[in-house]
């Protein structure tokens, strides 16, 4: 058993020993909305958003993009599990604004005709206008959900509204 | 702004005058392992296995399937960001283990020749097994990786490894 996985049981351990009255949580999210980010170390969503469990569903990707994976789980989200709002935040020096699918490709030595679309970018606001959009004109997303567009800021823990994002997101 | 905005903005505020040193975290993994869990929201990985800021990174879908979208996150993490051991739980009362694809499409009112697989099961341990053989076996996951399997228990908090899913990630 390697370290990793010793200090994972252990802290579980802690955890199951403090678990108390969570046994009683409910599947649907009890605040009714959910969140859809990156899956970089340094974001606790439950930290800087104050989730307890049982708030909220939490969704997570390299990038915080709306990929097809996470489309599906906003919309199982919303229509089995009765969210109602959705933010979505990408972050400050995110690893996918740093590189190219080109790049990308190159490291793992695969040929550019790979289907393989890494979803890098190279400006954070207007890739998560561009997330919010797509969510916003699925044709399963229900036009009355509003979809919010933050920027977690890396260096203080700020959650910073992007103006153009959450406008793009309201209902339609 | 919704009652939600509100409150999460106000718990954010808290979480921002508490930072501190957080921010001199560096954006690979301090603890070298990546978490491919559920976005339920009964779920909060980071307190469940014992996580601080910084220490891996947490990838989150309806299910905590093995998805295209997984994969690209876990390839990043592993190439890119020096992951070095990945954990894949699934959890006690999935909704996605509730519903087939069928009733799912019915719910939304789309013909069966979607082409939109929402990832559903109906048996947990055998979702988890596939979902670390299709990591396991997929061409650009190093045959280094140790990939374990574990469902976690919503009734009392703790993780149990299911063995073989944890043998069918073993390094190669």
């Amino acid at each position: 058993m390697s370290k990793i996985v010793k200090q994972v049981e252990a802290s579980n351990l802690n955890y199951v020993d403090s678990f108390g009255s969570k046994k009683n949580l409910k599947s649907k999210p009890a605040r009714r909305f959910a969140i859809l980010t990156c899956m970089d170390a340094r974001l606790d969503p439950a930290k800087f958003a104050g989730l307890v469990e049982g708030d909220a569903h939490v969704i997570r990707n390299a990038g915080g993009r709306a990929s097809e994976d996470a489309i599906r789980s906003l919309l199982i989200s919303y229509k089995l599990l009765d969210t109602k709002e959705w933010f979505v935040v990408h972050h400050t020096g995110c690893g996918m604004e740093a590189v190219t699918n080109e790049e990308i490709n190159e490291i793992f030595g695969i040929k550019t005709s790979s289907n393989i679309n890494w979803l890098t970018f190279n400006d954070n606001k207007k890739s998560l206008v561009e997330d919010v959009l797509t969510l916003r004109n699925h044709p399963l997303v229900p036009k009355s959900i509003p979809i919010y567009g933050y920027i977690y800021n890396c260096s203080n823990g700020r959650l910073e509204e992007v103006q153009e994002a959450t406008q793009a997101g309201q209902p339609k």
